[in-house]
């Protein structure tokens, strides 16, 4: 076999078989096949495509270029739920206890963030004394027990998958559906779990622009979970507008609080209630969403989901004084509201600008250098659709740092009200389960 | 300018301008742009096209890459004929001195053979003492003073092509119109002619395979001349079979020799009349290519064209008592004489297999570094169409190699012969002139 013999074949827009997709990723990984044709045929295939069998040929090979975490010592189906990353988004905060406490299990592996997305360590991190350095047997025994835990991202995972990506970004060959999809399912796979919720975001905040693009990923997800026989399902959801209210780490961490003690802003309570009687299905807990979906509220009211909430910080070594009195966390020495100047209906909060401008504020980071600031950020008081009157808060910022007003009138740009009305944005565009 | 940008703009199929491609083609040469991006760029242009301005203006950044031969000192149009590559092409060692012999200023740079397809310069260096390295200032002075001049390709000139090629081979990004025609054209031009008329062969021993294909290709390659504005014109040729009938560095002399002097193949001889008179054109000699054909069968005839090869070859340092005493060339030891096995008419006499055959007795090079034996090579008796008895020769093999039963094997099944009448193919299929 021979690379530019497969380099050819892809050009030519011939099916690729599993045998020369695995030569071809083995060979990259090893070295023996070097950047210049790698860069080749990627844009072979962003160009001509993969057709699904190749596709989920692809994230297998991808999946098994390292170690892979081998969680079949954890009672129960394991449940994973991935978002495609959006601002403001602390589901999994929100959504692992929920579940855990009707006793799905949620054996998670999270990233940091960058640039204008959140990662959920950096949120976690937030709460003094949380550490996410588990070895694989403290984070096995922990899920056995309390049926949650969650650690960071070791380096020995898809090794494929970071070479790859570190060639597509500078060849212009990161957007391409089979490329980006194997990437996402490589990583997810290896990480064990035995079913997988995609929580594929749209909107001017996320990476696919339109539903229609959102839900065309997320279909060829879903196909290749049907190939690699996995349960692999998606739903679609807004990232036009920051997800709840709150941007920033210990912010976000106080909403998905509040969120779990039954005060929640409608569009993350209605997110988390409608991904987590999915995962319960899948984890076969539950047999029917419906009534999954009932019980995940009871347990926001009778207590239970935040108790769990607890446990969860506690066994990862947090001090859970600070959630039972969220005024304990630090708080940043400015704040700033922005006012809105006239009446109306909202009609845009953007997401990307409102991310930029808060990890601009301390709260993320550009370069994977930098340090996150965890009480900075941006709380928004409005969502789209929302009657605005003159002078209201449309959000409060906040940061440790000085001289932000180039920052505070990016904000402001963020927002812009019309007089007609607008109509609200569904949190679910579309559901593939 | 970022290199990434410019691929993206490509991978998107929009149009590069001039200055995106002057950054991209230097900043690889110069080493700032990586081999990744490069091939990737390839790959997009191979599948998404470039238009005729993108690939005149990619043509003369990698012409203006290196060293640009200043042939202003010759008096008169310099006009160059440029073939694709054939089997048994000798048509520059006919040509040059014929239209040499009429006033047309001939000042050549050729390059060397590898697999199927002989090198002109070969064929010059098997007459004894010829040779093709000369000063710059030496190779104008000879143009001056007889019209006609050779010499080697420097390895300064279009350093862009070389590197750009070597990428290409491995990462499956040859075939490209708009990447072949300006790898052509950048060198054709960097030699500094006037007029270029152009040889696209078609067929099974040539790059091109189908007529169309070869008439796409010289297309693009006259546009890029309009764009450039230098008298560009093609002629569309056979290479199904060899043209005329010698493969091998000094039966390929012998051959143009004897075609100058009168007893030349009707195709090759066709060829040069048509090759020639176009040429005579283009360096505005005649204002008529019948009378320029009329005058140059009258060259052949009354031994003016003979002449001029010789006055060429002594001028390039050649023994001339060969040209005169053909008999004078060392032979090869062995003969070989393959027979027709049947009665009927030559189907096909496959230039593809031919040229590899008469490489392996010896005639050509496999890679760079082989030596070439100089009295090697085939002689076909005949050509597609021509009626055959059973027991005639087809071809007569010389070699200086033992043990080559499988050579001749190959050129036996070289050969077809049908019951039916068989057409013979016209030598030139369509002409852009």
């Amino acid at each position: 076999m021979r690379a530019v013999d497969i380099i050819c074949k892809k050009k030519d827009n011939n099916e690729l078989s599993k045998e020369e997709i695995e030569f071809f990723i083995n060979g990259f990984v090893n070295g023996s096949i070097p950047d210049y044709q790698a860069s080749a045929l990627a844009m072979a295939i962003v160009l001509n495509g993969m057709n699904s069998r190749e596709t989920a040929d692809l994230t297998s090979v991808m999946m098994h270029s390292g170690k892979i975490l081998d969680l079949s010592s954890i009672k129960g189906l394991k449940v994973d739920k991935h978002s495609t990353g959006g601002v403001g988004d602390k589901t999994s905060l929100v959504l692992g206890p929920l579940v855990a406490s009707l006793g799905a299990k949620v054996a998670k592996m999270s990233g940091r963030g960058l640039g204008h997305t959140g990662g959920t360590l950096d949120k976690l991190e937030s709460i003094p004394g949380v550490s996410i350095s588990l070895t694989q047997e403290a984070f096995i025994k922990q899920v056995n027990e309390i049926g949650i835990a969650l650690m960071g991202q070791t380096n020995d995972l898809v090794p494929a998958d970071k070479k790859l990506y570190a060639l597509r970004d500078v060849t212009a060959t990161v957007e391409s559906l089979p490329l980006i999809s194997s990437s996402i399912m490589s990583k997810k796979l290896a990480t064990g779990s035995d079913a997988i919720l995609l929580d594929v975001k749209y909107g001017e905040g996320a990476f696919m622009k339109s539903v229609e693009d959102a839900v065309n990923l997320a279909t060829v997800m879903v196909e290749i979970g049907k190939h690699l026989k996995r349960d692999t399902r998606a739903i679609i959801t807004d990232m036009e507008q920051p997800l709840g209210l709150a941007i920033g780490n210990i912010l976000e961490v106080k909403e998905a609080v509040n969120t779990l003690k039954g005060n929640g802003p409608k569009d993350l309570v209605e997110l988390c209630l409608e991904a987590g009687s999915i995962m319960l299905v899948q984890s076969k807990v539950y047999e029917d969403r419906e009534k999954a979906k009932e019980d995940l509220l009871k347990n926001i009211e009778n207590g239970l989901a935040f108790k769990k909430l607890k446990e969860f910080i506690k066994a990862q070594g947090g001090d859970v004084s600070y959630l039972d009195n969220l005024d304990k966390f630090e708080t940043s020495k400015y704040v700033y509201e922005i006012k809105a100047k006239r009446d109306g209906y909202l009609k845009r909060a953007q997401a990307l600008t409102l991310g930029t401008s808060a990890m601009k504020l301390g709260a993320g980071r550009l370069t994977k250098e930098d340090l996150i600031d965890y009480p900075s950020g941006i709380v928004i008081r409005h969502k789209i659709g929302d009657k605005i009157s003159k002078g209201e808060v449309l959000a409060t910022c906040y940061t440790n740092y000085e001289n932000v007003n180039e920052v505070l009138k990016e904000v402001e740009e963020a927002f812009s009200i019309v007089s007609e009305k607008v109509n609200p944005l569904p949190v679910i565009a579309k559901y593939l389960v």
